[in-house]
């Protein structure tokens, strides 16, 4: 029948308009059987890391027919993070396994369609990784600069949100390439590690800009081939002029739009004629498929200390909320992380 | 020498902004030599018929590094038009040949680099056809809709500007491949146009209605997976709110917006991530390389009477400023074309 013991959870409380606040989730401390039935292919897992991602924003909201349901207000947030398996009714899983995947943001979780975990093999690295370089914002970063991209050597890459879970691997993945890559983000530190943990050839805080068009001409004086989008807006507008022609634009996500009511208008999109610009938009679901080869070629630039990740762990499952809302003013320096257990 | 006769030409007085109107051009009666110097690689023609298209708008305002150059105020308007070799001193041409590309609006023109034009070689065909569904449009409607959407049967398909030099041929194209196809227009008579003529499913005036978006979902209750820009603005957040996942949108124009101090905001986005849209701009000289093979496609298909071309030809080039001008209020039904000289 199993244990009973008690749960944490972080619950969103109702759906959120504008910033989003700490006090939008709440914590609750519920129970649960460390046993599942055993005829119902569900697994129950113990949390150790959850995933603070940009993309749960729009899921705090009142969604209708959009492609992501909204979180449930009374039920607990839903993300990706790392996890052991505690009980298992699935074949595919035994018990004491690691796991990364979509689970709840509670201590311990039932997970009733397990076939969309990965299992962890490699434990060579730091388990939290697995929310971030060798998890989906690894698997976006790939898939969105070199499958969708088709970047070459010698060609220019610039990338907003720079530092972020993604941003900081597209920059190094375009280093591998042999392309010049500049990134752009919100604090002096964030431009210092760029430059000088990432390698990107040059680095700018957008909030000392006045022109931001400006800017992208003064770091891409004949123009960019490759845009990766992290941001929207206005810094979309900017970009679009200063495209070359044939650029590619990865649309990954765009952060500055998820807090506003109306969505701001883009106002140049007369350049994908004049530029010829390909403008496309993925989710890391769609690059799901090519996680082996992903980690195969990724691991070894780790180990060797080629490409490097840095990581902004909060600690305790009570920080979540606080480490969530910080994406959005921009408080997290790297991946943001919330350490759950550490086994 | 050759004898010198009167050449009249249509000029652009100065950069235009706003609406165009007839007065921002004139005509002009100016005189020209019925021969070229023999050592200059150039070729005179006798222009029969001049093109009006939408991307000339942009042309008539001053630009700076933009991918057309301006026209230059008083000199006169360039275009794409059917002409007559009258003298050539470059080895490729002989007189009287029949050709089309990029000539001057005027009554005979000194084609500089005639390496640019295309050879007529049939003339089964009304001439007129060179500006249209055998020239330009031609090759953009079909390098838009074949290349860069790829097509499959069953697919949805949405045309705006549809009853337009390359709405038409995109909409005929679609039915063609075995696609649902629905276009737009802005008169009670080019909805029945598209309906009747060009075979269009379904076909509704976007003036008489209030909610774009509305109008998209009855047509497209299941969504939109390729939609053939021609219009930009408004249309375009309607329709990026209706389009299917993994859908694709060839950016071919955006008249709607050429005439306006500002262009308008596009608000919807996000869409491009939430429905993994590929959005994309081209130029008819990006698919020029394919002009062969779509003839080869075509030309059957015109002669057994599937694809229709409708044209709305203005006589005289003193009627080319009105033309012109009218292609932004919509005053064409069709292709507008102007007739110089039938021989």
């Amino acid at each position: 029948m199993g244990e009973e013991i008690s749960n944490k959870q972080i619950l969103l409380k109702d759906y959120v308009n504008g910033f989003p606040k700490e006090s939008d989730m709440e914590l609750k401390i519920s129970s649960v059987k460390l046993k599942v039935p055993e005829d119902s292919n569900t697994v129950l897992v113990k949390n150790l890391y959850l995933s603070c991602d940009p993309y749960m924003r729009p899921r705090m909201k009142k969604t209708e027919g959009s492609y992501t349901d909204s979180f449930i207000p009374g039920s607990p947030i839903v993300g990706f993070g790392v996890a052991k398996v505690v009980d298992s009714a699935h074949p595919k899983f035994k018990k004491d396994e690691l796991v990364w995947g979509i689970t709840g943001w509670e201590e311990y979780s039932v997970i009733k369609a397990p076939e969309t975990l990965f299992k962890i093999h490699n434990t060579d690295v730091p388990l939290s990784y697995y929310t971030g370089i060798l998890g989906m914002p690894g698997i976006t970063a790939y898939g969105g600069f070199y499958e969708l991209c088709s970047p070459k050597k010698g060609e220019t890459v610039y990338v907003s949100a720079a530092s972020g879970a993604v941003g900081q691997l597209v920059g190094q993945f375009a280093k591998l390439v042999g392309c010049y890559v500049v990134g752009s983000a919100g604090s002096k530190e964030k431009v210092e590690l760029l430059k000088n943990k990432f390698g990107f050839d040059e680095a700018f805080n957008y909030k000392e800009e006045q022109d931001l068009s400006a800017a992208l001409k003064r770091y891409f004086p004949d123009g960019i081939d490759i845009y990766f989008e992290n941001v929207g807006g206005k810094m979309l507008d900017a970009v679009l002029l200063n495209m070359r022609i044939h650029g590619r634009i990865a649309v990954c996500g765009m952060i500055s739009q998820y807090n506003l009511e109306q969505n701001e208008g883009v106002h140049n999109l007369f350049c994908l004629i004049s530029k010829r610009l390909r403008m496309q938009g993925f989710l890391a679901v769609d690059y799901f498929p090519l996680y082996k080869k992903f980690v195969e070629m990724v691991t070894p630039h780790i180990k060797e200390g080629k490409v490097k990740y840095v990581e902004d762990i909060a600690e305790g499952i009570e920080s979540a909320p606080g480490a969530l809302v910080g994406l959005f003013s921009g408080r997290n320096v790297g991946k943001q992380v919330v350490l759950v257990a550490r086994e």
